[in-house]
């Protein structure tokens, strides 16, 4: 890979925080003028969005972009960056519906808000309040992001062309999250269900419909450059979901900003546990349900429900699967409908979403 | 009022209603190729959606339409009608948020997904899969909202007119809606701050704004016809408001489809209660801290309050407010920028906003 596109997709990144700096300036502004008690809201969505994040759907919507022999304006990166937004609002509801305390090394935002009526000594019940708070930050989010995508400046055609995409692509993230809690609530894991939430909840959230978006910005949108990026998209979001969840169990928490085991804790039904579950003896699956899923899951636990991972293959397995999956990925890169110029920002990408530590 | 346009929003609101379930059918479909296991997820939201309610929000759409000399189509009717799917939401969060058992009579759709998880014995916490259930209907419903409204064959130029008044009303919801929790978690009561929730929650969510988008969907948009109609909707939206407040308080639960005095059980600081709290002596202060905000509140609790706020001329002061609110509107409905055939329209909601029962 060139430096050259190394720091391009770098200042990539710098430009769409700052779009999203400046959006999030004007609208801090605007709740501003309607009461000073909104401004816990903006000071909290700002900080969540600013402090930290990987930026990797605007990423892939520039990849998208690049393919289409996009040439990068104000416009489409606020449009790319507005996917940031969407992805607050996944993040607090995930946390609020998970009862996740910590997101990238900070309070989750049903907790922060939860320590300001304590710390307020406010009327009430504090994680009613955080619940509420929780709830109507994600939705302002979800909001904002439309109004960043539809306020970008994007010409009346580029609008039209991308709002379809981008509305199909939250009704598959919103339907792929159902799935994910409601396979929580299920007697019996099961691979394929695990691979169809995975599917949905990243496959196409994160980086199919985020590469088709940017692919509908550029000039050069065609069938079969949409096709294409598909063909690349959906392995690889694969992968990257297979990633995460592998790092739900064995990540770095210094790193990852989530307690050691978090996803053991939570009982997570990922496909890691469910390929787990399909190669453990009746013996293991008993002593593992002393631990898996139990709030007070401690230390020793976690590497008790960590050694079987390892022992029955499941983590090899998923090591390979997000091997092969990254292979198609990369294979398709060479598919003659997507532009040559972008075919170093979708490797480089491929390996910022498998090779992750966080 | 004559006959032949009363009839005419009934025709109006039977049309919204087709249109609402064409989309939830087709929506309803497309999640049940994902996976059946949404078929709990479409049932629900089609139940709440379709079941009852009054249509408001597009129906003063229509009336904003009208005032513009609109002529309804499909594409017009199926933007008003979406309306109603972001009124979902904000239904679904809002019990959510206030822990309410029950909407229109029927379970609210936390505490539906609480007892489909009880009946059919899934795993895990049931109240969390309520929880989580009512994050996502709420947050699909929303994106549904913008995916009606986007795909609803408006012309280009109408939904560029449209959408920012669409992204603005979406934060002003927001924003009360937080300023509205905020509120309940304050030391004392405060009529101006309680005045402003209702002037964001209802004004202009409810009346003023769908008012505007159906003035930006007609032909006839002109500065001076969103200012008469901000003019008409501002009071109307409060005098709405300030009805509920009431219905909240004494409202017939076989009317209403929430419990007798449920605003009095939730300890909801309303403008009604920041009235009574200003005219109470601080003996009477002392004893409604023994009822107000008490989930046992039993009917002779609710009796006494009920009292307390009739006793200090809270209640009459709030219908007062109501008459002179709706008489504004009223005087407002005359302004020549607004087309003479949408007059007696205007007429009737305001009738139907304020003099309601339920």
């Amino acid at each position: 890979m060139s430096s050259e596109n190394q720091s391009r997709l770098v200042s990539v990144r710098h430009e769409v925080e700052e779009e999203l700096r400046a959006f999030l300036t004007r609208q801090s502004h605007y709740l501003n003028q309607i009461s000073s008690d909104l401004s816990p809201v903006s000071t909290a969505i700002t900080s969540f969005l600013l402090d930290s994040g990987k930026r990797l759907r605007p990423l892939f919507a520039f990849a998208g972009f690049a393919s289409g022999k996009g040439v990068l304006d104000k416009a489409s990166t606020r449009a790319m960056a507005s996917l940031e937004l969407l992805q607050a609002c996944a993040l607090i509801h995930d946390d609020l519906m998970d009862g996740s305390d910590t997101r990238r090394g900070k309070p989750s935002i049903h907790r922060h808000f939860e320590t300001l009526h304590i710390q307020d000594e406010l009327e009430g019940f504090a994680p009613q309040y955080g619940l509420s708070a929780a709830v109507l930050l994600g939705d302002l989010s979800l909001v904002w992001a439309d109004q960043m995508l539809n306020s970008a400046g994007l010409t009346p055609k580029q609008l039209l062309d991308v709002v379809p995409i981008y509305d199909e692509m939250r009704v598959e993230l919103m339907a792929g999250q159902f799935l994910d809690i409601h396979e929580q609530t299920q007697k019996h894991t099961d691979l394929d269900r695990s691979m169809k939430i995975a599917r949905y909840k990243s496959g196409k959230y994160t980086i199919e419909r985020p590469l088709h978006m940017g692919a509908a910005l550029s000039s050069h949108s065609t069938p079969e450059l949409m096709h294409a990026l598909s063909e690349y998209g959906l392995p690889l979001g694969e992968a990257f979901q297979f990633r995460d969840d592998l790092l739900g169990v064995f990540g770095d928490p210094s790193l990852t900003g989530k307690p050691a085991g978090d996803d053991l804790r939570e009982g997570k039904r990922t496909a890691l546990i469910a390929m787990t579950d399909a190669r453990c003896s009746e013996a293991m699956r008993e002593e593992s349900r002393k631990y898996f899923g139990k709030n007070d899951l401690d230390d020793k636990g976690i590497a008790i429900l960590q050694d079987m991972i390892i022992s029955t293959g499941a983590k090899e397995e998923l090591e390979t699967m997000i091997d092969d999956l990254t292979g198609r990925a990369m294979n398709a890169i060479e598919n003659p409908a997507i532009d040559e110029g972008a075919r170093t920002f979708l490797t480089e990408l491929a390996l910022i979403a498998t090779k992750r530590s966080k």
